[in-house]
C-alpha cells in the first residue's frame, strides 16, 4: 500500500504528475568579514543585483499578467516598490560599510524588517514579511550569480511540491503544466492558495515531512477534495483517481446544460440564483457559470491587503466594472464590512474584547460617516452603469437602516445636483445576520427593499458560538430549530411586505438546507459562482409543495440532529 | 457656586461631614547602604517588624470582624499568610545580606512580587498586588517606628478621602462614623468599593484633583446615588442634601410596611419575589429585607479569588448554610456561571477571541465533568437543609439540559444508595440567555421545571452587542421590541407547558419593564436583596390587565425608544 498523507485542503480537485520540487531555500550564504578596500566592489555588487531584480520582476510581472489576474501580478508592483525602498537599501549600504559582505548585509538588512512585520499581529504585515524573504533571495542569489527556480519555465505536466510557496513563486504557476500543488506550510488565505484558486489548481497544504519521502521526478496523486496526498501511487490507485478525475470532469461537463437555463423547481416556482464576488476579477467566473446576477460583492477586498483606505474614484472604477458586466441583471453591492474577524490594520482601531460584539459593519461606517460617504458615493456614481441595489451589513436596528439610508439618499441627490441628472431609484436592502433584525423583520420590511440573510454570523449569534472558535464549533448548528425558526420569521415577514428575501451564507450552498429554504419560501440563493450550476440542476429537480411540508415540521423539533434526520428522511422518499 | 466634581459610583447613599483625608504613602523610604558590620541589626529590626505586623493584624482583624463580615476580615489572614511567606522573607533578608537597608530591602523584594502580579493579566492577580504594596507599607513603617493611619481609631463622623484605599485600610471602615468614602483610583470591583457597599457607606471614586483641592477638616458632600461631589458647600448645599438624604431615610422607613405582606397586584395577580445573592454572607439581608426565597445564588463566588478549586466539602457547608437559613422557601442555586468575563486564573483556560460567544458556563461544566460533579454532589448533599432548585446557566440546546440533568440525577442517585436514604427530588431548570434558548423555549418547556431568564446576557446576543464595550453601548437595548419577543416567547412557553417563568437580569429591577413584564405573564423576579421592598411596594400598585393592553402593542413597536414611550404614556394614564 503506498503512503496517503491527509493535509488541508486549499483548492479542489485530483491532480497527478511527476514531482517538481521547489527549493528557493537552496541558496546558502556565505557570511565573510570583507576589507575596508573591498567596501566599494560590494556596493557595486548589491547595486547590480538590484538592477537585474529590476529587470527579472518586469518580465515576471509580464509573463505572469498573461495568464493571471492583475491581483497577482500586483505581487510583483510590490517588491519592485521595495526595491527602490530608501530605508532598505540604506540598510544594506550600512552594513557593508560596516564589513558585512554583500550577501550578508542583504541577509541582516531582511531579517530587520522580517522579524518587525512578524512580530505585528496582523495578517497584511505577516503578507509583508514573506514579500521581503522573497525579495532578499533574490538578491542574494543575483549576487551569487544563481539563477533562482523559475516556475515559469515549467514546460511538462507536474505536480509542484514546496516547504512554502514564495509570492513570486506562485505568480509565476501556469495551469497549463502545473496539475497541482502540495506544501509543507500555507494556510488557505496564503498567497499561493489564494492564486491555486484562481487558477483552478488542486492544492493541499500541510504536508508534514513529505519533502525527505519524495524525489524530483516521482509520480505523485493530490486530492484537493479530501486533502489525500498518495505518495509513489501503484497502478491501480492511478486508475482510481483517473477514474475519480474523469467522474468529476464529466459531471462538469454535463452541469454545463444547465447553462441558459432558469432555475426553477419542478412545480415551477423560480429562484433567483446570484453569485457571491469579491471584485471585478471575479466577473468572469459568474458569466462562465451564467449566474443571474451578483447577489453579494464583498466591497471589504478593496479595503484590504493594502496601507491605506481606497479613494472614491478607486472604488468607482471597481464598482462601475462590475455593474457594466452584469448589463440588467441586478448588482447587490455591500457596503464595507469590517471588524469582528476582519480587520484594517492602517486604521488602528482599538482592540475589543469580544470583536464580533463590537464595533463592526454598518457599526462603523455610521460612526466613521466619511468612509462611509465616500463609498456611498462611489456607488452613486457607479449605479449609472448597470442595475445596483445597495445592502448594508449587521443592521440591528430599523434606527441604523434608516440613517444608512439617508446617507445614501443625500448623496444622491448630492451627485444629480451637481450634474443635473435624475438617476434611477438604487434599492436598499440589509443583511440579517442578528437575531434582533430577524425577530423585528415584520417591522423592519415596511423600510427595507429586500432582506439578504447571512447565515453564518445569524447562526453564530443565536447559538452564542465564535464561528471560530473550535471549543464550541459543536454548538455552530445551522439545522438548529432555533436558527431555522428565525429563518422562517424573516422568510415570512418579506412575503407578508412584498419584500423578496435571499440568503448567502454557506447554507445557499448545502442542498439538504437549499430544499428547507425552498419549502420556507425563499427567494434568492447567492453562492460562489463554481456553485451555481450544481444548483440549479437540485432546484430543477425538487418540487416546492413537497418541501412545505418538511418545512412545518423542522421547527418544532427538539435538535439539528432531528431536524436532520427529518429531512434526510424526506428527500429519500420523495 | 461651589466646585462639583462628578465620579464614579460606587455605593449608592449620600454622606456629608468633614474630610479625614487617609495618606498611606507619605512614609518616605531611606534608602542607604550599610556597612557589612550593621547587617545582623538591620536583619533584626526588619524581624522586629514582621513581629509587630503580626500583631497589628491580628488586632485589626478582630476589631473589624465585630463590624464586618467574614469575607473583608479574611483580607487580615491573606497579609498574615504573607508575612510567613519564606521566599518573600529570603529575598528580603538576601537584600540586606547585599548591604541595602531594611526599608530598602522590604521595597525590592515588594516590587518584584508586584510586578509579577501587576503583568498578570487578571483583576486577581491585580488585587494580590495591592496586598503586597499594603503589606510592605505596614513593614517599612514598622522599621521606622511610623504609626500607619488607623481608620479604626475614627471617632467622629468624617468623610475619608484618599488616593486609593488600600485593603487593610477599607477593613478598618466603621460605619459608625464614616458617612462617605471618595477615592482618585479604584472601580466598581475594587475592594474598598465592595466593602462600602457591604457597610452601607456612599462611596464614589474617579475624583481626580480632588486631594489638591481640599484639606483634612473641610465639609464635604458626596452622592453616591449620581457620583457628585460637593466641594466646599454653602448653607444651601448642605440643607438641600441634608433634605435629599432624609426624604431617602424616610422613604426606606416606609418601605418596612412591605415587609411580611404578599407580593400581589391590584387585581390579586401573586408574583414571587426572590433575592439574588453570593453566598452565605447575604443572608441577613435576604431575610431583612423580606424576600420569598432566593431566586439566583450565584455560585461562581465560591470559586473566585483564591488560588485552586473549592472542596466538596467547603462547597456542602456554603450551599447548606443557605439551604438551613431559608426553612420552606425555595432556594435556586445556579451552577458555576465562569467564562465570559468571569475568570479562574488557577484554571489556566485557553484566551479566546471572544470570550463571550466562548466556552463559558455550561459549556464548561460539561466538557470538565469532574468539577461539575463535584457541585453537584455537594448540592445533592445540602439538599437535605432546604427547598433546593438546581439552575443551568446559558444553556442553548436541549441536549446540554439533558446532559447537565443526567449528572444531576446520577450524583443524587449515588448518594441514596450510599446513604440508604431517599431524598426529595430536586428541581431543575435552566437560565434562558441565549437567542436559541428562548427560540425553542416550547420544546425545552417540556423537559425542564422552570426557566429563569437572565436578560442581560439575552440582550447582549439578540443585539450582537458586548454589554461590557462601550463602543456598543447604545445598542445593548432592554426595550427593543426584538428582545421583548423572545422574551414573551418565554413567558408564553411556560405558561402553556406548566412551568413557571421568572428573570433575574437587571430588567427584574427597573419599574417600566416590571410592568411590561406583569402585563406578559412573569411567574418570579430576583433581584438584590435591597430592592425587593421597593418592588413589592410597586407591584402592589399596579393592576395585570393594566398591562396586558400595553405588552401587546410593544411587540410591533419600531424601536426600543418607541417601546418605552408608549410603557411611560400607559403608566402615567392608569
Amino acid at each position: 500500500m503506498p503512503e496517503i498523507i491527509t493535509g488541508l485542503k486549499l483548492s479542489e480537485g485530483i491532480g497527478f504528475g511527476s514531482i517538481f520540487i521547489s527549493t528557493e531555500a537552496d541558496i546558502e550564504i556565505s557570511e565573510r568579514e570583507i576589507e575596508a578596500a573591498e567596501i566599494d566592489a560590494e556596493i557595486s555588487s548589491y547595486k547590480d543585483s538590484i538592477q537585474q531584480a529590476h529587470i527579472q520582476l518586469r518580465k515576471l510581472r509580464e509573463n505572469v499578467g498573461e495568464h493571471l489576474d492583475e491581483d497577482s501580478a500586483a505581487i510583483f508592483d510590490a517588491h519592485i516598490m521595495m526595491l527602490d525602498d530608501p530605508g532598505f537599501n540604506e540598510h544594506i549600504i550600512n552594513h557593508i560599510n560596516n564589513l558585512n559582505n554583500a550577501e550578508q548585509a542583504i541577509q541582516l538588512a531582511g531579517e530587520v524588517y522580517i522579524t518587525k512585520f512578524e512580530s505585528l499581529d496582523s495578517e497584511y504585515m505577516k503578507a509583508r514579511a514573506l514579500d521581503v524573504k522573497d525579495i532578499c533571495m533574490r538578491l542574494i542569489a543575483n549576487v551569487q550569480g544563481v539563477q533562482l527556480t523559475d516556475l515559469s519555465r515549467v514546460d511538462e505536466p507536474v505536480v509542484v511540491v514546496a516547504e512554502e510557496l514564495t509570492p513570486s513563486a506562485s505568480a509565476q504557476l501556469d495551469s497549463k503544466y502545473v496539475r497541482g500543488i502540495i506544501t509543507v506550510k500555507g494556510g488557505i488565505t496564503s498567497h499561493s492558495a489564494i492564486i491555486a484558486r484562481s487558477l483552478n489548481i488542486p492544492a493541499v497544504s500541510g504536508a508534514g515531512d513529505i519533502l525527505s519521502k519524495v524525489n524530483h521526478g516521482d509520480d505523485i496523486i493530490l486530492d484537493g477534495f479530501t486533502g489525500d496526498i498518495v505518495l509513489a501511487p501503484t497502478e491501480i490507485e492511478m486508475a482510481a483517481y483517473s477514474e475519480k478525475k474523469k467522474a468529476q470532469e464529466q459531471r462538469e461537463e454535463k452541469l454545463k446544460d444547465y447553462i441558459g437555463k432558469e432555475t426553477k423547481t419542478l412545480d415551477g416556482i423560480n429562484i433567483s440564483l446570484y453569485a457571491n464576488i469579491k471584485g471585478p476579477e471575479d466577473v468572469k467566473d459568474v458569466s462562465d457559470n451564467d449566474a443571474e446576477g451578483i447577489g453579494l460583492y464583498r466591497t471589504e477586498f478593496l479595503y484590504m491587503n493594502r496601507m491605506n483606505l481606497p479613494s472614491e474614484e478607486e472604488q468607482y472604477k471597481a464598482y462601475k466594472a462590475v455593474l457594466s458586466s452584469q448589463g440588467d441583471k441586478p448588482v447587490i453591492i455591500r457596503t464595507l464590512d469590517i471588524g469582528g474577524d476582519k480587520e484594517l490594520s492602517y486604521l488602528n482601531l482599538p482592540k475589543e474584547s469580544n470583536p464580533f460584539l463590537g464595533e463592526r459593519s454598518i457599526r462603523f461606517l455610521l460612526k466613521n460617516e466619511e468612509i462611509f460617504k465616500t463609498q456611498l458615493r462611489a456607488l452613486v456614481r457607479a449605479s449609472e452603469h448597470g442595475n445596483l441595489k445597495v445592502m448594508f451589513p449587521m443592521v440591528t436596528t430599523i434606527d441604523e437602516f434608516n440613517r444608512a439610508k439617508a446617507l445614501l439618499v443625500e448623496e444622491k441627490e448630492r451627485y444629480e445636483t451637481e450634474n443635473s441628472k435624475t438617476l434611477n431609484d438604487i434599492a436598499a436592502g440589509i443583511m440579517v445576520e442578528t437575531p434582533s433584525a430577524a425577530m423585528i423583520s415584520d417591522q423592519l420590511a415596511k423600510h427595507v427593499d429586500f432582506f439578504s440573510i447571512g447565515s453564518n454570523d445569524l447562526i453564530q449569534y443565536t447559538m452564542a458560538a465564535d464561528r471560530l472558535n473550535e471549543q464550541v464549533s459543536d454548538l455552530y448548528q445551522p439545522y438548529h430549530p432555533s436558527v431555522l425558526g428565525l429563518i422562517k420569521k424573516v422568510i415570512d415577514s418579506g412575503r407578508n411586505n412584498d419584500k423578496w428575501v435571499g440568503i448567502c451564507g454557506e447554507m445557499a450552498c448545502d442542498h439538504k438546507s437549499i430544499a428547507l429554504l425552498t419549502g420556507f419560501g425563499i427567494d434568492e440563493l447567492s453562492v460562489s459562482p463554481g456553485n451555481i450550476l450544481g444548483i440549479r440542476e437540485y432546484i430543477s429537480n425538487i418540487k416546492k409543495t413537497d418541501m412545505e411540508q418538511l418545512s412545518e415540521q423542522v421547527l418544532t423539533c427538539d435538535s439539528a440532529e432531528d431536524v436532520l434526520y427529518l429531512i434526510e428522511e424526506h428527500l429519500n422518499l420523495t
